[in-house]
């Protein structure tokens, strides 16, 4: 929700208070007392406004059950807050302590497999244990009690990436509340999940569980009801700690950070339940489109949050997950941290504030890292520090809008993406980041939008791949169309129902009838390396044996030549609505989507802006980035104020190596 | 067994009636009781005369422990009865209810790790659970008591496809009774398995386990014995039903579904109990070989029938379990079905009639597929149902004859393929498939046979691979040749025992002296990629150091060039008996045997044949394949009349992409 | 120890009393006794003088709790003594029988997932279970009894290859056991843990486990602790078992076999409780750095003799636990034989005596392989064996001198390989033998030392990577180099202290200030196929942005051209000490480390040596291996005697494939 919501929540303003929120996790238990004072200073030095305390304190502050201290708690908030640093506290319920497992291994999860996940890491705690959920709300409880009201506290974080699975018994019996609530009588289960098939069905729900490791394949209606219960119950543990600190800060926003489209949680639904909707950002460095990937979780989060949003964690160098971890070359944390602010960002914060010397994280940078204040990556940092408070006051609150959505829902990424699928090639990540692409090359901002959602504001509509979309989600797209909207629709989409139930005739009548296909008579998966050949584009992953609608507004816009499709419509258009039956190579589906968006009156934020220059608009501010490291020359007709180089700028923009402007008319 | 079989037990041929069976599994619990009309409809416009019921149908028969629900079956039973549609009759054993695993947790499976296989897939039984089978028996029972008269009923299907292994504790009694049964002693047990090394001497019987997770390696005889004794727990679970089911339709035929090429099962010995051997196949659209996977499992099948035999399940178009799952093109499913026919199917069946819309087989293709009537796929089942009705009478019931026989065992496979061999790229399947391909290649029909079997009506025997032979076997061989028999042999042939115990020498003494091998010194496998140079061919895999003996009759027929077993041989033969030391690429195969066949009075079905066209001879017909998409010529010298296309053939035939003939004097 | 080691401890001396010790193990439990005595026929024939018996034997000699088999064993020992052969005596305790997992299930270890590892292979036993260890003492004190005076035995040989690990119950008893003797409080371990990130501080002893399975990243400290720790567990079982032997037998050496480099066991604190060092070493034929392996390993365990050593087990053909298991090409088994006598071996052994018929390891070769006394492979070992017989009174004792030292160290490896490291591509086995494979190519014999060893006997010292250093090895590093010596040192070292905490500044500041580097700003992993070009070399796996000293005797010896580490240093020296921030190319890394021995005085064994000859020296022989397959011409100024060929050789040495020759001056 944005500061201006009519939703009558808080949001983001107060704590932005104008100023970009700039600072990061700070878990001072791993430090001696006399760290902290080196580090206000050089938070100081580096404008850092905002720190995230206590997501990984419960230890600290319960060592034994039922203990409090918060003596140390007491000393640091106020530290910062004298310095002039606001505070996000974190209820520390994300990595319960050693005790709370030993003492009540029922909060502890097990896999499919039944393994025990342990402590020892973090994490290890059940979304189904009323134990936990009662440790954890009683010290939430304390927590808030004690600094609810304290001057630094600007705002409240719950827990941390919420990600967890439980296959365990505990779980068994949550799941079957769960699904007595969506489902009312096990008749209605057994029809949603079409148990008559394989002998599957349920006389009494005692006998329903988790889709725990079988012989052959799950029930795929069980594993999308597991899913969709799973993100039900970590909300649930949200919610319960969410309403607690309400109670002790009813004018103070909530949030907890979303992963990167992470498949675990339905953010749509999650969102509605923040004041404030944040994210944590990791796009690899190495990766030559990690600018379109910060660019798309950016749009999407943007989109959820309706408004300004929250960058709750980035590295400022390298992280330790991956296989290979680089850090960022010299430029680049700066350059990704204003594309965020670009695209509606009103904070930019890093896991985490001074780099750890210990424990699993040691390799994951900071904006201290270990090299120190003479660091380069602390140096780029205080840099940015500075150029986010020149910005502040003209960004903040201020909305980027779009005028193309792209669709994007969890119920179609679960039942699409499951075993026994027609392909395993086909990723929904990956096809909804190619199209994504194709829009962000042809320099084209995009909102994210749920198929539920009004879509009349948008000229245009594409859909990557939405496997399952409900009766009114298919409502909402025909009437789209019908109402003046452009509408573009990728393959494997409208197959199934709200249960993953195939629709009568592979694919939903009415989509069909909206797109011109008379007959989708197979499938034709494409092999890894594999391409259908097409009029003017060559497709990937997929191709389909359609036979089109015999009337005049159906046209084929292109053709599969050769092979057992030729002649075959690949891409097909029945006046405003197309629908694509494979996956153009990025440069046909770039062209292909540019030239729709044209006819649909969708034209790029700048014309003729060179490759790897990326260009946004955030209220009257236009934001120019290059992410190449050759500089260059950018056309932008007007006279312009570059609030980061402090320089005026008409018609014409010279960028260095990952150089960016802030144009101000 | 044949419908002729001498053994006295039924065959198919009652079933068949001149007809060949058309149709396949049906599964309409999952469909309202309306759907079932609209099916026999198309059924009969399809030409279906036969389908499979009851395969998935236990917990729609028995909801609660002991409840009958026969209504919906007796419905069933007498509206595709009305319809002249026959009945093979399942037994719903292979995927019990919930409500057993759950009052019953011993029915479920644990793997060599200990994890259970839970309900919510299906096949979650075990072969050693008393409860299971006690609960098996009485669903049987009432099933064959109520339908076992019914006119509908053509034929009894047992389970499906028997695949479950179990290392749990129950079952770990089970195999010490089976161990028991096989050793009367563990003095035996001990010398068999050779636990005299690495400290495994048994003590006392109930120390002895299934071979579950160890340190490391565990005993390979144990491992041997364990999958002898899975065949034969599965095998105990397929009697009893059958006799059950025997007790009600002494007249009728029973079954159950192989896999093809299946490790789990020794067929041959599975085949002895069966009155019909039947098969699943599905080779996949996308090789470019599928055509010779799927004549090799014809030939096995027929080989293990010893007569006409029933393709149980195929695929109309898609399957749903590999990584990209490719539909049939237009043509393929009537050539691939005529194909089983010519190798001796008198049955053309499918999984499924209906494609499922739920559950997780519901992207396997069924005859009618979601794409409904109009789909291609219903339309070109429409079609060849025809074209079988007008084959029937003229070939059911004729046999296929061979003139080449392929040896195989499974204990020679389970022995070879373990942890710790020489090679891990060596894989027993895909050594026997070069083989079989090589003849394929070549147009040369195989049977196949086990290595204990008279082979002496056989002028040419080929051994692709077999480490283990028994000593009978093994006198079996020798005699053949002895009896003016021409024997190629494959190398890992003869290595071990029926203990898996290696022989003397590292291979038997009689085959290297058959061989003319005065010492093997060394196996020198090769790795991927790796060839071995050798006059005329190129060897793949493996490679030998082979000491020849010095006689006259001993040739090299091709010896190692380069390399360190320069000049040594690498195919040897002594008289009508080669030994080839590697696998030669495939032309070089292909060349090498049908020169031996050739040697040995066997030539092509047809002479001259071009790639790609398969001729088959069944009874006085002869079946002419294009595997090809590019139409050809083929001579046919004679006169004909084709069956198929209802036109005469002169000498010649042509035949288009995927197309077929059935030529008749 | 070596023989003449002033520990007082016994040595090899005395059991090899001026012969190379020759034979290997020794399993004839798995043969009738008739075959023993043709057994024995062989073993003169070959010249074998030692067998290790007993390694497997628990099972026969204790068949049931409590019973005590000698008989056999009696009549083996006095046929092998008779025979003039002596006796390695294995205390059978790495294979349990199977009676007691089954009566003691407390017996068998867990794995991190809590699954049992059953009997049924072999090592099936828990380091920590009490009850494992008092049967294991019983049967050793019975055997010591017995047999610790017998006029055959020269050694005893404690278990076999040490590997296992536990996480299971008693296991977490054990572990708390060790850690409260490191730590004393738990308050100790919480800081050495840094359990204060991740919420992860221990408030009772009982709330700390082993690192079993967990949802994220374990603690790694702890994970090196438990590393540290089953390694201590596993040294408490084999002192145990060597107090007892020692009680029966004072005056023969005690020795286990270890693996090699192999990371479950400090072989550095192993080594001190051995009187003879003793590994197994099994290079792959095909490798084509094999004979670098080879020597790297015994280097390795020569260091950690100091002195002379026992290779216990090597394969006389092909082993089979690869996925291809290529044979040893003629006349490699000799070669790679004279190598270990070369580097400091006074026992060339194998396993196993007679290729095994039955059981895990029947494709394992034995010194007597399936071909048998015909086969290439015993030809070979007899030929060997009467090659050792001429050598023996002139190596025996003798040391192996080398002036350079390559360091390795446990704990660092342990540490420095964990999951969430910069790079999973960096494996620190794989940096040690880029290292040592560059001084190897270089001609230049090394051995290798502890990082808190004395290293002032060497001129140069070398550091491929020791990511963890304590205090004290900086220290003696540091001092080393002031001291006159000449420090290589490759990246990644010196980053963590004793409890992988990582060091300030990201590197140790005296390490840093040794070599000149005044920031380290980030570290660079590369890609696989990635490269860092540098001036006069390339870098692969890992760049650095290194930040030099401005001081004079500061030389960027080598920079980074081109990318984001254009211009800064590579390869950085101040005075003696070389830091190379990257892994150079072998022939580049090769040069380097030449050019850097050249300088400290260090030269190649002998000059010229052609690419595959390796020049060994070991008291005053020069032995010149030929590791090609084309003969070569050796540049031998002098005057020698050839023990081998019995040839004299003047200047010039010729050498076919594979040969060798051992010149006495």
């Amino acid at each position: 929700m944005c500061a201006t919501s009519s939703s009558g929540r808080v949001g983001l303003g107060d704590a932005v208070r104008g100023r970009v929120l700039f600072g990061g996790d700070y878990n001072p238990e791993q430090w001696p007392e006399e760290v902290w004072h080196e580090d206000v200073r050089l938070m100081r030095e580096a404008g850092v406004n905002s720190v995230t305390l206590g997501v990984f304190s419960w230890a600290k502050i319960e060592p034994r059950p039922g203990a409090r201290e918060f003596g140390w708690l007491d000393r640091l908030m106020d530290l910062v807050h004298g310095h002039g640093i606001g505070v996000v506290l974190a209820t520390p319920t994300s990595s319960p302590p050693p005790w709370l497992g030993r003492l009540h291994p029922d909060t502890l999860p097990r896999d499919a497999d039944g393994r025990t996940e342990w402590w020892g890491g973090r994490q290890h705690f059940s979304h189904s244990s009323a134990t936990y959920r009662r440790h954890a709300a009683a010290i939430t409880e304390d927590l808030a009690a004690r600094y609810g009201s304290h001057p630094a506290l600007t705002m409240w974080h719950i827990n941390n990436e919420y990600c967890t699975y439980d296959w365990g018994d505990e779980a068994a019996g949550t799941f079957r509340r769960w699904l007595r609530d969506r489902y009312g009588t096990l008749d209605a289960l057994n029809t949603a999940w079409g148990t008559a098939f394989w002998s599957q069905g349920y006389g009494d729900w005692a006998e329903v569980l988790p889709p725990r490791r079988a012989h052959y394949l799950n029930n795929p209606t069980q594993v999308l009801d597991f899913k969709r219960y799973t993100s039900d119950m970590l909300l649930e543990c949200y919610v319960a700690e969410r309403d607690i600190v309400r109670r002790y800060s009813p004018d103070l926003p909530v949030t907890t950070n979303f992963m990167p489209m992470w498949a675990g949680q339905d953010a749509w639904r999650w969102a509605e339940e923040e004041d404030v909707v944040s994210v944590d950002l990791y796009p690899d460095p190495r990766d030559p489109f990690g600018a379109q990937e910060g660019a798309l979780v950016q749009d999407m989060t943007r989109s959820q949050a309706r408004g300004p949003w929250m960058l709750m964690e980035q590295a400022a160098g390298s992280v330790n997950w991956r296989g290979v971890n680089r850090p960022k070359p010299r430029g680049l944390n700066r350059l990704w941290s204003l594309q965020a602010v670009a695209r509606g960002a009103d904070a930019v914060c890093y896991f985490q504030w001074r780099q750890s010397r210990q424990g699993a994280e040691k390799f994951h940078s900071g904006m201290v890292g270990h090299a120190g204040e003479q660091g380069r990556t602390y140096q780029e940092v205080k840099q940015l520090g500075a150029e986010l408070r020149r910005l502040g006051a003209q960004v903040t609150g201020r909305h980027s809008v779009s005028r193309v959505a792209i669709l994007h829902e969890w119920n179609a990424w679960w039942a699409g993406e499951q075993d026994g699928r027609p392909s395993r090639e086909v990723e929904y990540q990956q096809v909804v980041r190619a199209w994504h692409r194709a829009l962000w090359e042809a320099h084209i901002t995009t909102d994210f939008a749920h198929p539920g959602h009004d879509l009349s504001a948008y000229p245009l509509v594409v859909v990557p791949q939405l496997y399952l979309l409900t009766d009114p989600a298919i409502d909402n797209l025909v009437a789209y169309v019908r109402g003046g909207g452009t509408l573009v629709c990728g393959f494997l989409t409208g197959i199934a129902d709200e249960d993953d139930r195939v629709r009568t005739g592979g694919m939903d009548e009415r989509l069909r009838e909206l797109f011109g296909i008379r007959t989708l008579h197979e499938w034709w998966p494409l092999d890894p390396g594999e391409y259908a050949e097409c009029d003017g584009l060559r497709g990937m992953l997929w191709s389909e044996e359609i036979e089109a609608e015999k009337a005049e507004d159906v046209v084929a816009h292109s053709r599969y030549k050769g092979g057992e499709l030729d002649g075959l419509p690949a891409v097909l258009r029945r006046g405003r609505a197309w629908y694509v039956s494979t996956l153009p190579e990025p440069a046909a589906l770039r062209e292909l989507l540019a030239g729709v968006a044209a006819e649909a009156g969708v034209r790029p934020v700048l014309e003729g802006l060179p490759a790897q220059v990326e260009a946004v608009r955030r209220g009257d501010l236009l934001f120019v980035l290059n992410h190449g490291r050759e500089p260059v020359t950018v056309a932008v007709p007007g006279e312009y104020r570059d609030l980061l180089g402090e320089r005026r700028v008409t018609d014409t923009l010279e960028l260095g190596r990952y150089g960016a402007a802030v144009l101000s008319p």
